[in-house]
């Protein structure tokens, strides 16, 4: 099988060396492009990036050299850890040139025609890309992953929610510094502190929620109705988003039965067979004093979400953490899963 | 006026430093008894004490002879710092020895004849006392403060109950290491690390709110009716509870409603009075991103409770943020103005 | 006594954050002007600082309106907090309109008509004045304090140099956030890591110290013939830089002898009597695990530099510890203290 | 090829877990026994540990009850992880059984018999066992890895004092929070701080590094000599100790030809055949700004020293910063590597 050739939109921030990590011996991806600022322009990846990965940076990608923004139709798929700013008028250009903008920017999230997609959770959501190609005349297209807080903890909601029909979540966040980039959060402002301001993240979480967990029907999503409330938290440490969360459900369930059901969870047997897809999108880790950031983050190779403390509520029916790796899970990673999902369910050809 | 002569139980540890720090310069209170575990019987304060208060340890207390725990009824009040299981054996003793034990142990604090404290919010509880020194035959008695976490909380919650009854609470903390004692956490399990539970924790704060926030009747509290949930964590920072909270209230006030009533909160005359009590309890900071853990906890020399992001919530009436300094507002500090509240309102002579 | 008129040039960053806080209530000195960049002008400081300092900032100071870097001979003295680039044009062009700058910049530390003071240790060193302004034909100056680690380092040095004549010094150094301003160091960077590099330190080090230790002779400064090797970390810390330092000496003395030298340490009766001087500028402390960062940096106001463990050196004669707050003794605070020398010594007349 | 029947003394402490992360799936060694503390005997490892090692605990390791400390002549290597004064008297009683002791102990570290072994640096030492056997009467024996630091910095050392003579050492080490176990350093005493100070470091770094850089000759080591100070660091990252040097040696080397000869540093044909071996035991990184602890450490899965900034000095010849993993090449992986050693060249049959 060839691999199919991608580009990297935004290859030197801290998402885009993520996506470099992960795509660089990747069985079905190709990386043949990656694109930075202008002021770039033709010039060596390694020279370019200050490299944070613990992996080292392979010397074939070091040596590409980067490009500016303009749509590239030879390349299949285009990876995108553009700001959202960027990303309104670039995804758009690279879609009508043929190529499918995957993307982790949050500028067309929530969009109608965008599918906001976690293979595990609702990939009969792609659906959408139909109506998405006809509508605004594109060969290619744009698909979305969530925002990183989103990605964890919606990977724990949904076989919740599926199961006993959530309703109320008070969702309080805990997360890390690689979240916002590079450079991202002044040391000054992160050491020994916690800021309890991330922009925007409130409204995403609660927004991208129940699209995720909404339904497709009639070429549209048909949102879930369930009231979330975020109180987000930055802190410091380096990966790993933590959510803690109080839940009301119609149909109350104990934590055992809650536990089982997140235990149970499974994507499509698709799903299960992407490259990039863990073992199990869920463990449950009945330690009372798990999961923990530093030592959980890296669970299934990072695409795993750890969910702990399951018990009842005074004020819901439920309360749990759950922790994932914001890079992995909440970004990257979940591209590149998403990627998988659009290949191997044939809508790359459009 | 003559000082009154108090004793510091369990004076070595953390919260105990903090008491002998703000006591060293008192105006009402002077130490005269120090109080450690047997096998330090007779040594010198200075020598025993792994002293890390940023103010250097006053000569005078580090010549003091350490002594055990049997009651002494010499002093009028004992500050206890002790842990909870000691507290249990330890503190009716000294108060059947007539001493009047200021605790911030959680031994007692949900005992039917205990004032559990706070004295901008609930001085008329203090009433308790007699009921107390009745039931018990005691001469002395016992006073308690709440749990760190629930001093902040409360004092941010106590002046919106008041002004519009509330009714529904889900409640995040990040707590600092200073509230696990010394040693406490080890550094292993904290550094860049968050931990998502602290034994027992959750249980005080939700139960201690009702008392705190209840009503004096008739020699007993009658708690208030208030549902809430706590999910706790510990966060790498040194000092400093911050707690995030959804609120929902029997009359919805506006953001600005709640943060005017925050701003005009002050306690009765006679407590604006004491030595420890800070120019204003609450202070709201409109910043976006205010309060932070590291910039803020001092305020008030650490007894002002700091208020932000007072915003709508999708869930339930408001969301918000507060500040405070765990071991001042929250434990030593907390003890001692309850002291000064006591002494001025006469309760010392029983 | 009027008090004399100041400006502040880099007024938003860390250092001259610092020196807004040191200044706010100063005997000597009143800010009448504020100046940032150009970008700036005429917008008031409190709507433009990212205020991080734990004091509140003074509302008549948040009220200054920005002014743009053009020469002002209203004030009699500029602190500058510039970076060396900016510094290298901006200070000559005060000097010239009649402004003492006092500088925290490294631009001129090494010029050989610019006095480089600690005014504990060299004061006579600003006999240079009358050089540089007649070679130069300023009714003003440039007088400079020297870089944030030297500063510590050299406070701890100076005594020992005079009683025993220094010859070599191994020297590391362990640097805090703080020392690279604001936004500095991103915390992905920092957290949980050591950064064995700052540009520039390790020679800035080596240089400035044998200069400040130098001797005043014919109008010039004969550096000391000091050997010294500087190798620097930055480690992930909020304030406080530490210098650990293996010396060899013409006269070697017992770690006692070197200890009753730093305590026995004053500056003259003039420098004694400023405002910022503390009341000594070297503490010893005999705890084996002494000084350490977070618990010492804010001895004397973080005007008084801790050294601990004076010990015997298998290579040379004696290893020691210092620590030292970076923004007060290393910069702001120096730079106060160095003008309130120069009006003392009545050098602000010319 | 039949797997060595291997114990570890001091099981559930975080070299112990080390010990058991690397051993579970180790080519020549099978875990047979975990010995713990008395009070433990017979209750499952799994139960007992608090396993904080970022691969989880296999099952049939977990499920292995406790023993008590009696020597076991069943198992051929003991591995130990034991406290120096535990190890006192435990090593010998288990090396008179029968058993050879490969210790991470510093108790016979400098014992004269006793081989203190870097297998790529001085393999030769093993011959001191026969030495040992014969003094002692023992059957087994005991074989030391190096302290922590002292492991990491003569990685560095050794191939630059073979090829120009290493004569003096100014070192500064800064040094993770593992280092010290678990529980180990108080969170209080770590977050945000710098402490000075670990007892018996700065001499055991000084002692050792002559002993295993000297000669076996006449069944004895000659000591090198070179005159090493050490000045000593805790700071608050959780995992790689940082050495930072100036050197000066017989025969200068320029930068240049120092980092080629590191990077020319191999162990034997042998020693590059152990299963534990890193492909180099040393990496040269030219970025300015590296070694970084949190980037570096785990290079070599631990095992690879990462020397940087090989600089001229003003104070000796060489200036240069060295990272490796405490727990691996400083700690758990060096014994382990011993112990691979020791079976290759036969010195296990004794």
């Amino acid at each position: 099988m060839t691999r199919t050739p991608v580009a990297i939109l935004g290859a030197t921030g801290a998402v885009g060396q993520k996506f470099v990590a992960l795509l660089a011996d990747h069985p079905w991806f190709e990386i043949v492009q990656l694109v930075a600022s202008a002021t770039r322009d033709g010039r060596c990846y390694g020279d370019e990036v200050r490299w944070r990965e613990p992996t080292s940076l392979p010397d074939a990608i070091a040596q590409i050299r980067l490009t500016t923004i303009a749509p590239n139709p030879e390349v299949q798929i285009a990876f995108s850890a553009l700001d959202a700013s960027i990303a309104h008028d670039v995804e758009p250009a690279w879609a009508e040139a043929g190529v499918m903008v995957v993307s982790n920017a949050s500028a067309y999230r929530m969009a109608d025609d965008v599918p906001l997609i976690v293979p595990e959770i609702n990939p009969d959501h792609l659906a959408l890309l139909d109506r998405q190609r006809a509508g605004r005349m594109w060969r290619g297209g744009i698909v979305a992953n969530p925002n990183c807080s989103t990605a964890v903890l919606v990977t724990a909601l949904a076989p919740l929610h599926r199961a006993f029909g959530l309703q109320r979540a008070a969702i309080a966040t805990l997360q890390a510094a690689s979240g916002a980039g590079y450079p991202g959060v002044p040391s000054l402002d992160l050491l020994g502190n916690v800021i309890p301001y991330i922009g925007g993240e409130e409204e995403k979480i609660e927004r991208e929620l129940t699209k995720i967990l909404g339904t497709y029907s009639d070429a549209r999503i048909v949102p879930a109705e369930i009231l979330a409330s975020a109180m987000v938290h930055r802190v410091p440490v380096v990966d790993g988003h933590m959510v803690s969360g109080s839940l009301a459900f119609a149909e109350a369930p104990s934590p055992e039965a809650a536990m089982a059901t997140l235990r149970a969870f499974r994507g499509s047997e698709l799903v299960q067979g992407l490259p990039s897809s863990p073992r199990t999108p869920v463990e449950v880790d009945e330690r009372a004093d798990r999961p923990q950031t530093r030592l959980d983050v890296d669970r299934g190779q990072g695409m795993t979400v750890t969910v702990g403390r399951v018990r009842a509520c005074p004020l819901h029916d439920l309360r749990f953490v759950a922790l994932g790796h914001n890079l992995v899970r909440g970004a990257a990673g979940a591209a590149i899963q998403n990627a998988e999902l659009i290949r191997a369910s044939g809508a790359l050809e459009g």
